[in-house]
């Protein structure tokens, strides 16, 4: 893409003749006071709001290849992955600051296709770019910064698991992994299936009505996105909660897509939900007396399914799967880990 | 220093071994209620003020070379960088978002060196490390997101200077670009003086002190720091706030050591003060009525010198420099831009 001549590359229009050029199509609005075009952005914060801070990097030949994902699909999900951390607070998203990295050669067109998937993802969710800084770099290197708030005192923790809360998750888990696995693998087989897996790995959908209704509803103080996969993020939420749990595995959500997938390549789907990344499901817990109300309330409030795989048990219990013959076997962490194995 | 075999590396920690070992020196205080190892910090506002957002990335080979630079000073001077711009808004620094992408041979001791000065220098100015993100890299990339707060409508904004008002620049220019020069040049001319500019581009001290003092006094509404050189700042001031200007040659601040540097090396300081980067001084205006009150104040409250350089004119008279032989010449912004030339 880097080669094609669609245009004026960022060598020719320079870093302060393209800020020019997008920033018209970012005007500031409420609560930002003021965006891009000075040495920082003002937001104006609501009463009786915490503001909740999240940022996510993603490196070209890392975390994303331009032979897979389009430019605009890799600004959607850009601000995906940050909507998704702030849905797992139960914040609403605000305003987000951008920085790139970009290559000298790199095409105009393709930078601003990136910025419209970017902001139109953002406003999807109610966030506006209120800055950045570019700069170059031999590969794109994109880091967002997001900014939302949350009723003080109401956001979820990691930290916030009780033994005894039932543990939930949204959506249906591995489909990004496998995603990732059929763009890899190009076998063939179970291609429209494949195809679905695809879309879910290289646009996500950020639980955001989720948390929200979590925090409204005062339904859970729990959550945590599912980024590393389902068996490092239930690690990473007992760590903090000081808790143990155990998942069930005959209740973990697969689609039909993933099924259909696996089926035609031999494949484990119960290895792409607890090992793959990317899902961006929430993981949350709901205490046992608010489970029939959340259970009826969640999915009609948000569109979103919701289901319960297991529940937090004291932490001497460990954390445990309970495998479909109903034995219980210890549950790792073996999530994606930046600088180990071939990622 | 990549290969020296001091330690582990981040490939043999992994991304959530070197968080873990991090996240002890890193402990949340008011007014960030969540810090590092959630999905996204919290951070209470103080009533009554305005968030300021910003940020800043740096990439190895563009922004700095580790032949020249250690780890620690990398880590100060980004701090430093993104405190500055929260200086030009005349707002405090609270947190700071840390996103690193980091080859897999970094040693981890180094890393640790890195972080001890970004913090060591964010708890100067009033910032503590939040959150972030580390993430496997083939080179070193660094992107800080720094929030701020200042008292609701007073920031000082690059559109906030009115003709007739006066110009004023903290400390000295072109100290910086010189250091740049000295160290890329290696003549051994003018040797001490250029190792006080090298210390001045490695670690430059952002005017905070200032900033604020502007503020709290009501002594301007309008500042900017000299990030891209003078030329170009006055250009970016002149244009949000629709005036034009002219800066006196003779009144440019230089210190000994740029004017020993470059008697030594038959160079030009002027072209380092306007064409020159990384000052990190602030550009700022005050009103005629203000100006005695805020020679007399500013630098007693604050430790640090400010001059008049010149004045804001109306838009039709353009921007101009007065050379010391009283010529008026046009000003043009000839400052660092990261994609043209050779940077």
């Amino acid at each position: 893409m880097k080669n094609e001549k669609n245009g004026k590359s960022m060598g020719e229009m320079g870093e302060f003749g393209f800020i020019g050029k997008i920033r018209q199509a970012l005007k500031a609005r409420s609560p930002v006071v003021l965006g891009v075009g000075d040495d920082a952005a003002i937001l104006k914060p609501t009463p009786a709001h915490e503001m909740v801070l999240t940022t996510d990097m993603l490196v070209e030949g890392r975390h994303f290849d331009f032979k897979t994902i389009t430019p605009w699909q890799l600004g959607a999900k850009t601000m995906a992955v940050n909507v998704s951390d702030c849905a797992a607070m139960g914040a609403k998203p605000l305003a987000a600051l951008v920085s790139l990295g970009v290559p000298k050669d790199f095409p105009v067109a393709d930078l601003e296709a990136f910025y419209d998937g970017l902001r139109q993802w953002g406003e999807a969710y109610g966030a506006q770019i209120a800055g950045g800084d570019t700069v170059g770099s031999d590969k794109f290197v994109v880091n967002v910064a997001l900014v939302g708030e949350v009723e003080a005192g109401r956001a979820l923790k990691r930290g916030g698991a009780l033994a005894g809360d039932a543990l939930f998750v949204t959506g249906t888990l591995g489909d990004s992994a496998a995603g990732l696995d059929a763009l890899q693998r190009s076998s063939g087989k179970g291609e429209e299936a494949a195809g679905l897996l695809v879309k879910r790995h290289l646009t996500p959908t950020p639980r955001f009505t989720v948390g929200r209704a979590l925090v409204t509803g005062k339904l859970s103080g729990c959550a945590i996105d599912i980024s590393d996969g389902l068996s490092s993020e239930i690690h990473h939420l007992c760590e903090e909660s000081g808790v143990g749990a155990e998942i069930h595995e005959e209740a973990i959500p697969y689609s039909p897509a993933l099924i259909h997938y696996c089926d035609a390549n031999h494949l484990d789907p119960l290895k792409f939900a607890l090992e793959g990344g990317e899902d961006y499901e929430l993981l949350f817990t709901i205490p046992l007396s608010k489970i029939a109300g959340a259970v009826q309330k969640l999915p009609k409030e948000t569109g979103v399914a919701v289901k319960s795989i297991g529940r937090i048990l004291p932490k001497a219990k460990g954390i445990s799967l309970i495998t479909l013959k109903g034995e219980r076997v210890p549950l790792k962490a073996r999530g994606y880990d930046h600088f180990s194995g071939n990622q």
